[in-house]
């Protein structure tokens, strides 16, 4: 008998865990299929549709596969919900947790904290899925990484941006030339220092990355800096309480035209967020504007801007490096002020520039964490997955590739191809392998794989995968014929797993919640037995694991 | 004689005017070339590079080009900065101040407060500034505008979207499809109300700007509504100020996730700048995320949340209306909220979305509004322009058309093609005509000519024009052979202007300096005047005029 999904648990006090809890907040969380999405994980319903009186009924201890868990029943709507008791007793957090915005999620630093530049060679960071988490986790968490060997060639520079996010046009175009050539009559860009700034404090929203691929780097001099802004703004708020207190909270007007743009942002220097931890920093004293403000806090204002822009250049604080042709630098705008030293001007040098922006890298990052933890399964099909299956003419893996390929074939939903694809996992994970069940021990597979499982895919996936040893019993009880079209191997292993259900069981079966899926994957299961079948690589699957993974 | 440009003016005291400023502000808003580049604005040193003891040494009254400013020759490194007294005495002002992203830079409203909907034909739109700067006007003022028969086919929303900015592309691509078509069994998208809400909170920065271009909308209901988040956020600041506190302090996670992304942003449902002041509003219940509080915040947040969410939903503030085929709607996405209507399922609905931001849409207006008034000058050039000039070949249009494109094949600056371009239009704005001169009375239309431009542009531009006729009678003086070379017309305006200079008043004339200027622009001037010579038209300079319009 497959284990019923809830069951009741030995006595705790289930009750002292939710009683303290504000009922909107907990219902608001109800995490039953009603309530939200299976799939998205989006709210079904809004919070001014919950009742005014809203007030937990009764709760009460219930294990849901095998983890704790608090059942409320709602008054006064009647509603039920079933709460994890890891998910209730999570700490009450920081509000920042998880914001990978704001200070509390980097590491602040000054130039000497720096050993080694983290950058990856543009080879190895496309082909290698680790490669490139390491790069854009330094971006998210240093401000910066370095690209080695992008080919120096020009538009380069959009192939970066869109390999992690999404080009931000902007009046400057997709891309933007930043060109220095031996050129008398154009002073202002020959040999002269750029101090640290951020980029288009105009803007509002800021490009919130910037990219920049050198072409060519002939001069002698203009090499690079970076300086965290962030580091500067936390030492004067260390340094100089009231100057930090001034820069928070006085609006800046910066401004940009030309013939076709008028752009301006009226923003703090520095912008907190509301709980007060630094968010942004602009800094760019070409484009601030005329501040308008009574003439005492317009002396404070300029004491602090003078504190903060001598902390800018303060040497420690100065990271520099030359970029090389093919190098190319990815930092974030909102934090990072960049420069270029003097050089003398004795050779071309030509910089491809665009914007992109921090949440699609985020997005980028999280993603390749998320399908990161499938590796271990993708380990799985590519080593003791390629042994014999139990006597079949395929092996394990294509065994599994062609149930997943059949239930995708037939438009299965997304939770049901991946329970087709990982229902005999169970072989390779539980203390009996399947050459003893072949001997006549029941290794329980679907019952170890979905207990494996279970570590990534929630019960629309694991649940089918646990109940398919138990589908084929159910089938040879009541489907006439079934039974004479099992394989062999198949027919062999029905009789160390119990043999057809009787009758009461089958009834059992039949009533619970996920059985009809069970079915569905016991029928591929039954057909995905073909020899030199064609079918598509666990890499084809892994959107569509990932998609199901539990948060 | 020309004008000198700065003269010593009547007594005020102008020490009056500067003494009490912050010696650091005033010195960062020197206008001068030396501290601001004339053409971009930009400028040119770091407040770092000014002395520690800045003071004012001296201040002294000065006219420059008839207008009063105050010079000032600072302590202890002797720069000298020149500021208009219409500068120095505008009112210390309103930080917020052109900041058009705040509540005090829109016009809030409810249903009622709204007559007709804010709209235009999109090829009125596309084919008149004025109507477009109305439109783009009214999404940053109202936060929303309805563009009717943009041709309903798809792709369409791109073109409105790159018509007053870029498109902000996304994981759902550069554009979207909401879709809903008989189909039960996808029951979310059927007949459902989707109550108000801000597209994409869970992306950091937010798309600022949505488009919403209906395809087809043969469904029954499935009307579209909106309501001003800034609106409803400054009702519950003065009906529950604490719910307000609440809200606007409270990070609050959102969250939205598939195979391919996965994006989380941790920002309040109410967002004010560093004044205070309503910047941003969010709200989202379908991609809400877990609130982790101590129990007392969360229940404070909860009832907060509910009162606003139900504030949301007032029926007065529900702007409703029906989008057909054709009809595109761009709005504000940082402050309006969108809806839909329930609906029967008897039709297919249709609509293609797509994002861009706020800034480009200011700057586009900002630009249309500064070209608008360049109309003026355009029609000095298809009207009076139009006329015979003083006796030449040409019309005077043709004349300095011809002018203006003889400096832009000489490669000249920008403003020295200005000039060119108009240097005669003092003939239709001074009170003697240039029949009048050839009458023999004196117009002095350079003149008038600098006095009429000096409501547009700076003196780079308008100085030389001013001296344009000095210069003729200055290269007479000086340069063998030129006068010899005069048209018939040109040579007798000499006598009626004064004739050549002497010795003394061509050496006072060299020695201006903006000498070399009015001589470059005297002599384009002298070789405008081939007939049937074809040249651009007007609008061909328009650009290059916006892009010196005074700010």
């Amino acid at each position: 008998m497959p284990d019923l999904p809830i069951s009741v648990p030995p006595a705790t006090d289930p009750a002292a865990l939710v009683t303290g809890l504000p009922p909107m907040w907990l219902r608001d969380n109800c995490p039953c299929a009603a309530c939200r999405d299976p799939r998205s994980g989006q709210k079904l319903f809004q919070i001014t549709d919950l009742p005014d009186a809203l007030a937990i009924g009764t709760a009460a201890a219930r294990q849901v596969h095998g983890a704790d868990a608090v059942e409320v029943i709602w008054s006064p709507d009647g509603h039920r919900s079933l709460y994890a008791v890891e998910w209730l007793t999570a700490r009450p957090g920081d509000p920042a947790q998880g914001d990978h915005r704001n200070e509390a999620g980097k590491q602040l630093w000054e130039a000497a904290d720096l050993g080694a530049l983290p950058e990856a060679d543009w080879s190895a960071y496309l082909s290698a899925d680790r490669e490139r988490a390491r790069v854009l986790e330094a971006v998210q968490r240093l401000g910066f990484a370095l690209l080695r060997s992008v080919p120096a060639e020009e538009g380069q520079v959009l192939a970066v941006a869109r390999s992690f996010g999404f080009v931000r046009e902007t009046n400057y175009g997709e891309l933007f030339d930043v060109r220095v050539e031996p050129a008398p009559d154009n002073l202002a860009f020959s040999s002269l220092a750029i101090t640290p700034h951020t980029d288009n404090p105009y803007r509002d929203p800021v490009p919130t990355i910037q990219i920049l691929h050198c072409l060519r780097n002939a001069a002698e001099g203009g090499d690079s800096g970076l300086v965290d802004g962030f580091r500067a703004a936390a030492l004067l708020r260390e340094q100089d309480p009231e100057a930090f207190a001034v820069l928070t909270s006085t609006p800046v007007p910066f401004g940009y035209r030309d013939a076709r743009a008028e752009l301006t942002a009226h923003r703090p220097l520095i912008d907190l967020d509301p709980t007060g931890r630094i968010r942004e920093v602009r800094f760019n004293n070409r484009s601030m504007g005329t501040l308008r403000l009574p003439a005492r806090e317009l002396e404070a204002f300029y004491a602090a801007y003078r504190t903060f822009a001598e902390l800018l250049l303060r040497p420690e604080l100065q990271l520099t490096f030359r970029l090389e042709p093919g190098d190319c630098l990815i930092f974030d705008n909102t934090r990072l002020l960049h420069a270029r030293t003097a050089f003398e001007q004795s050779g071309a040098r030509h910089l491809q520039g665009a914007y992109a922006d921090l949440d699609g890298l985020a997005s980028t990052l999280a993603v390749l964490r998320r399908t990161a933890v499938l590796d271990e399964l993708a380990e799985l099909f590519n080593g003791p997955g390629s042994a014999d299956y139990l006597g079949e003419v395929v092996t394990v893996a294509e065994h599994m590739l062609q149930a997943g390929a059949l239930a995708e074939a037939a438009g299965a939903p997304a939770h049901l191809v991946a329970a087709a694809l990982l229902h005999d996992v169970g072989h390779f994970a539980g203390p009996i392998s399947g050459d003893e069940l072949m001997a006549g021990t029941d290794n329980r597979h679907s019952h170890t794989g979905a207990d494996l499982l279970a570590r990534w895919f929630g019960p629309e996936v694991t649940e089918p995968v646990r109940l398919h040893v138990a589908a084929k019993r159910y089938l040879c009880a009541v489907e006439p014929g079934y039974r004479a079209r099992l394989s062999e191997a198949s027919e062999y292993t029905l009789q160390v797993q119990g043999g057809p259900m009787d009758e009461q069981q089958a009834a059992a079966f039949a009533a619970l919640p996920g059985a009809a899926d069970a079915v569905a994957v016991r029928r591929w299961d039954d057909e995905a037995k073909e020899a030199d079948a064609s079918t598509p690589d666990f890499e084809h699957f892994r959107p569509l694991l990932a998609s199901l993974l539990r948060r």
